[in-house]
Parts: structure tokens; sequence; C-alpha cells
């Protein structure tokens, strides 16, 4: 079993996942979330404010995964290979695969769901920008890096997600694959000059 | 007097920013927002289905200006150029820009609007993409066109709001000059090589 679906969190998590696949969204009470995971609904509100907020506790640990990765950066280096060194270290709190795949599904079936994941998106780049604006870069500079980091990451997300067989060994170098790409595409914006 | 203002909308839109600002948007009512406009409620809900669309109806025609713009641009652009120069085409449909930098206060400090505009422009982001996939790009290049877009659009608005005068007609070359500092950052992630 892994760590996190050890503790009550992960139960949580577990049980609202099965719940809302089971019987929906709409129809899942916190009351049915905390009988499912064997605990009691004070047990769910220390943890969660809502059955809104329980498919979001990963984003947080990946906001502090981030933020630890960037303080572990050689200082000097520039700020989108800043970021993507630190997203190279997320599979340390990645949820199981199959969890995330369930999840996705879910989320992408919910729009109250969808709304918080959107939220959930726009903490994580305030964070990525304002790291990076403490590092000395200009506000401008930090905010592109983090734009084009959150699209790399996301391409290097699905294209790990829809591989049947990706371990986290290999997340660096996708990150790598899918910024390469990113720049390919952005490069095309630049007119060719002088080519007679 | 602009032309969005002569009309009902227009209307409700001025309307209810005016009372967003003074009165806040919790204590705002939709039979205020109508009655400032001297509209009837009936009215108001012909073109929103809530108080919290109101601001938003400006994102519908950007939307649409930006599919007009892409239909406009000659076969076999890349996918990138093709974005930007449908937004070049982005003031047609603008507001005037005291009432943008007034809503952009309002939206900024009311959650319930920060959420909506995060959803428009997922909307504006998917309409971009799909628009992409139909002009043959496969779905990484159109999502990773479409991110870079919006990000370099992002940057261009911010800059242009901010500066005291700034005509539309500058308004494609702070688009092109946003994508060239895009790229600046984007090539940074691009490891040197036999730089001996």
């Amino acid at each position: 079993m892994a760590r996190w679906e050890g503790n009550a969190r992960g139960r949580l998590e577990e049980a609202a996942l099965t719940l809302f696949e089971e019987q929906g969204y709409d129809r899942t009470t916190v009351a049915q979330i905390a009988q499912r995971a064997n605990l009691t609904e004070r047990s769910f509100y220390r943890w969660y404010p809502d059955k809104r907020e329980v498919l979001f506790g990963g984003a947080q640990e990946l906001e502090d995964r981030f933020l630890a990765g960037i303080d572990a950066v050689p200082p000097g280096t520039p700020a989108l290979p800043t970021l993507l060194a630190a997203f190279a270290t997320a599979p340390q709190v990645f949820r199981p695969r199959e969890f995330l795949l369930r999840r996705a599904a879910v989320i992408g079936a919910n729009p109250p769901l969808r709304e918080r994941e959107l939220i959930k998106l726009v903490s994580i780049s305030e964070t990525l920008s304002t790291a990076l604006l403490n590092r000395g870069f200009n506000s401008e500079t930090a905010r592109l890096a983090t734009d084009i980091g959150l699209a790399v990451l996301r391409l290097t997300t699905e294209r790990w997600m829809a591989e049947e067989h990706t371990d986290f060994a290999g997340f660096a170098d996708a990150l790598s694959a899918s910024a390469a790409d990113l720049l390919a595409v952005a490069a095309d914006a630049t007119p060719a000059r002088d080519e007679a």
C-alpha cells in the first residue's frame, strides 16, 4: 500500500473518488465519504472544508514540492530551466497512476470540480511566479516562464498518463522533450529573415 | 458614445460595474442593475443568466472575433502565427480602456468573478485549440500553440493596460514584441551545445 493510502487523508480521497464514480458527485455527501473511509465527519472536516476539496489534497503537496525543488536549483539558472528542474521532482508526490486516471475522469465530468481545479492551477501558477520573483527575475519573465513551464508540465503529464508503462525516472526526459516541442512551436512565431 | 454603450447589454454592463464598485458585488442585486440601466429585470435575464455573468459579455465577442480572425489567415500558416494574427484584431471588440481597467479591478477583488473569468478563459482556450485542430494541426501542437498564444496575449494586454496612451494600431506590434520575449524565455530551456 502506498504511503498516502495508509493515512486518513488518503482513505478519504479514495472513498470520495469511489463514491463520486458509483453514485455521482452531486448525490455524495460528506457523511457518506467519512463512513466509507471508516472515519467520522469531524475527521473529514479536519482535512477538507467541503466535498469539493477532497480530490485536491495532492495540489498542495505538489506546490510544496515545487517550492522545495526551486530552492534546490543553483543560483544563476535561468527562469524556465529552474521550473523544469523543480517539475522533474513531481513524481515524488504523485498519487498512484491508476488513481490519477480515475480522478481526471471524475473531475472532467463535474463542472464544480473543474472550477476548483482551475483555481488550484492559478494558485500554483502564482506560487511559482512569486518564487521566481524572489530569485530576482522581473515580473514579466516570472510570468512568462511560469506560463510556458505549466504548458510543458501539462503536455508532459498528459503524455505520461497516456502511456501504459512509464516509470518516474523517465519523467525528467519527458519534460525535456516537451520543452523542445514547445520551443519548436514558439519559434514559428519569429519571421524567418533574409531567406532569399 | 461608443457603440457598445448605446445598447441594452452595454448599459447593463456599465450599471453592474458601477454598482459593484459603489456597494460591492455581494450586495448588488439583478433588480438594482436593471433599474440603474433603465431596463426591466426581464431584459437583464434575456442577456445574462445571473449577475455573475454580466461583466463577461465581451468574452463571447472576443471568442467570435478570434474565430473570424483565424478563418482569415492564409492556409499553410503555422499554428502560433495563426493565433497571433487573429489576436491582433482583438481591439476591434475591446470595451473602452477605462471600462476595462475598472472591470479588472472589480473582478480581482471578488472571488466569484475571478472563478467565472477562469472558466471563460478555458472556454476561449478550448475554442482556439479546436479551431487549430480544424485547420489540420495535431492536438499537441494545437494545445501548445494555444497555451503559448494566450500567454503572449496576456502579457500584451497587461502592457497595453499599463500604458497611458496606446492606440489600437500598436496592438499588433505589441503582440510581436511579447512573442519575441516569450521566445527568449523559452529558448533558455535548450541547453547550449558544444560551447567549449
